[in-house]
């Protein structure tokens, strides 16, 4: 028999590798967890681990800086600014990299200008005045550029070169005071500042770039794709609904949109970098950024309009229905896949950058299909009909009209587009002069016409 | 008489001065315009000045580290951190700052620290081997951590903190194989870096501090107040469309809901950096901030539906009416300005932090008015009714639905809120214990309990 000190040893032992193991398969648990996290992320969007190898790699690069005898003697402790800028400056797409970059250039090379000047003043007084003087126009120089970052067109643009401008002009002028190597100094950090900058950039652009402006195109040609799959299915969903009582397909795509809504602000943060790539692609430098952001606030207002079709869709449960009532309910059916085809045409027009007559002729059918439902709302009569059965009806049909309103409208601008970034023309069938008129402003796009025409006799009524 | 040669000079003087005068008015005009901005930006928000001259105090206080020499002496070149971190921390608003603060000073800390551990690895493999392993440290470490930065968890609470430990990181261990003062270095980096941080702190609390939950607050409370506003309008607005053809007063209201549509990224931000902070005022440290977040969307939600009112309010004229739809019309405004006060008494509900009768009165006026409006359009009888002209009073009808719908979920929210942030009762003729009830989940909110019941009975018809 065993001890009572050797039995409670060995369970303590048995205890304590109890822990290790519990200890163990969290730890596995907790690790298999990050991976899966991780995967998710790099499956995502697979670029993610491009960049941060390049990230990897620029950093290296820049790190021969103190590897290298003949170059560290040259910049010293200065060096580590490049390491810095390469870290700082460094982001996903080219857009931002040059962005910031260039910002972070300009401003140390203008900050260190004028703290030079600063500190060329500051020496004229003397001993004693020099500090209260630096200290005077550190504080003055801080203050007016910290409420300059406040002024909108210099936020959207220059934002962080102006803080980049503060931190030179504060660290040239006051470490100006205890050596006199200012000029030096000065010198030091912008040639390393520019270093570092021309390192991130390059590797930035020249493995795998991600061109913001791109990301712009295919988010707004994709958004209008969203609301076209949407009204497409909802057409058929609707149809489904009043036919067998419950959808039986797969709905996903009727949630689609809902990014849509709050695409805003993504789209002016790569608009204002888009404009800092050079060409690329068939993006020429210069190409109208500011036209996709049109596109994007008309497509915005278009899912509004959708997301209260998705609450009739939530909401009203109608029944199968004869008469007038399925009449009108088909001819809706038909509006929203039109809607649909034309938005997707519109999408394609837009993500391709061709145009195409089939642009027109979807536009035309859409249109005859919302002049179909005008006149059938006109001419029929509802006899004792009970208002609160005809609602959830009525108000898919006025939205839908609205909706065919905003398309209008999309339509309008993407033309505006096509005419501004030369999109090509592939038509077959027609020349491209001819297929391309109304690019130049000579044929008035067939939306525009038809639907105007109409939208005046219908509000009349 | 004067020369040739006078006579030219003459005229080339009063060109030049010409010139110089265009030049003088242009450059007046110029600066003029820069000043009408400058004062539009203060006005807008005159916590900006203040925040300005508060960066210009942090780092003249900060260069005093330059100034004075037994400081100056302790830590040398690296005291320019201090003011690297003055600039790069000091942000708008205490969250901001401290959120920033804390990510710098912490990724310091961890990537110094890990800086060291790395150089004493690579030591071990000697001469040739060392900067071999510390580049691939750099590389490994730099690809890993950027690639963490997707992650959407650490996104949001330590993006900065990742790149700045990247960035201490790659300092510490690549310089370290220059000089071997790599400890020295670490422990200079990091103090300086804490005094810098704990100087932006101090400065943003001590004087007149932004609260950034203080203002995710106000803002939530303020878009509800907005669509509020839209609600009460719109009654009366579209009363006055079908009485008098026209409306003549002020209406710049009516467009006041629109910021509400794009506030959800600013919401998210705002309640980002709200935990960072401390308790201040009425809002303690772990105030339910992301309950804000809920009401927000719901807002948004509501606002998406009020877009789909404003554009009923632009295209659809409807003249004066009798009968039946003039019947609807009232019931209409009538359900439109009672949706207007609820939301409006919920927004003061949440701006003071105390909850009070009418907030359940308000509702229960909302759900007799929308009872109304159904029960009228049940047991009324069109009689044949031209479907287009009765389209627009039926959308107006089914959106004024939805919203009452809306109102209901954000009530339910907001008394969410209240119960989680312990708001004040204020009800002078009931019992605290008594108004309070339902914030303990014993009774339930007016709104939830009768809307509930009447939907059922509006939607099986």
């Amino acid at each position: 028999m065993a001890s009572p000190s050797q039995e409670n040893n060995n369970k303590l032992l048995i205890r304590v590798s109890e822990l290790f193991k519990s200890l163990q398969k969290k730890l596995y648990s907790k690790v298999g967890n990050i991976v899966e996290k991780a995967k998710e992320v790099a499956k995502d969007d697979p670029r993610r681990i491009i960049h941060s190898l390049k990230v990897g790699l620029a950093l290296t690069l820049v790190s021969l800086f103190y590897y290298f005898k003949p170059l560290y003697d040259g910049f010293g402790v200065n060096a580590m600014w490049a390491v810095l800028t390469v870290v700082v400056v460094f982001e996903f797409s080219v857009g931002a990299t040059l962005g910031k970059g260039i910002n972070r250039m300009l401003a140390t090379l203008t900050g260190g200008f004028l703290a030079v000047g600063a500190h060329r003043i500051a020496t004229l007084s003397g001993r004693t005045g020099e500090p209260i003087f630096i200290a005077i126009f550190v504080f003055v120089i801080a203050s007016t550029v910290t409420f300059m970052r406040f002024f909108p067109s210099l936020k959207t643009r220059c934002d962080y070169g102006l803080s980049i401008f503060i931190l030179t002009f504060s660290l040239i002028s006051v470490s100006g005071y205890r050596d006199n190597e200012v000029l030096h100094m000065a010198h030091q950090r912008v040639s390393t500042i520019i270093i570092g900058t021309c390192t991130a950039i390059i590797v930035c652009i020249s493995i795998c770039p991600v061109w913001v402006g791109e990301e712009l195109h295919n988010l707004v040609s994709s958004n209008m794709e969203k609301l076209g799959n949407f009204l497409e299915a909802f057409g058929c969903e609707y149809f489904q609904l009043f036919e067998c009582g419950k959808s039986d397909h797969d709905n996903s795509f009727l949630h689609g949109y809902k990014s849509v809504l709050d695409s805003k602000n993504s789209e002016e943060t790569m608009a204002n970098l888009a404009r800092w790539e050079p060409g690329h692609g068939g993006f020429k430098f210069g190409h109208p950024w500011k036209q996709y952001l049109k596109i994007g606030t008309l497509t915005r207002q278009c899912a509004y309009k959708i997301e209260s079709l998705q609450c009739q869709l939530k909401y009203s449960k109608i029944q199968t229905s004869l008469g007038l009532q399925r009449k009108i309910q088909e001819t809706c059916v038909k509006v929203s896949t039109e809607s649909g085809k034309a938005l997707k045409e519109l999408a394609l027009t837009t993500k391709n950058m061709t145009q195409s007559k089939s642009s027109n002729a979807n536009i035309a059918n859409l249109i005859k299909a919302v002049e179909n439902l005008k006149t059938l709302l006109r001419i029929s009569r509802w006899e004792e009909a009970i208002p609160l059965e005809i609602i959830p009806l009525a108000t898919i049909a006025s939205i839908l009209m609205e909706v065919v309103k905003c398309i209008e409208n999309i339509s309008e601008v993407v033309h505006e587009l096509a005419f501004t970034a030369h999109f090509k023309c592939v038509d077959a069938t027609v020349s491209p002069e001819q297929s391309c008129l109304f690019n130049q402003g000579t044929i008035q796009p067939i939306a525009t016409m038809n639907i105007e025409k109409h939208e005046d006799i219908a509000l009349a009524e």
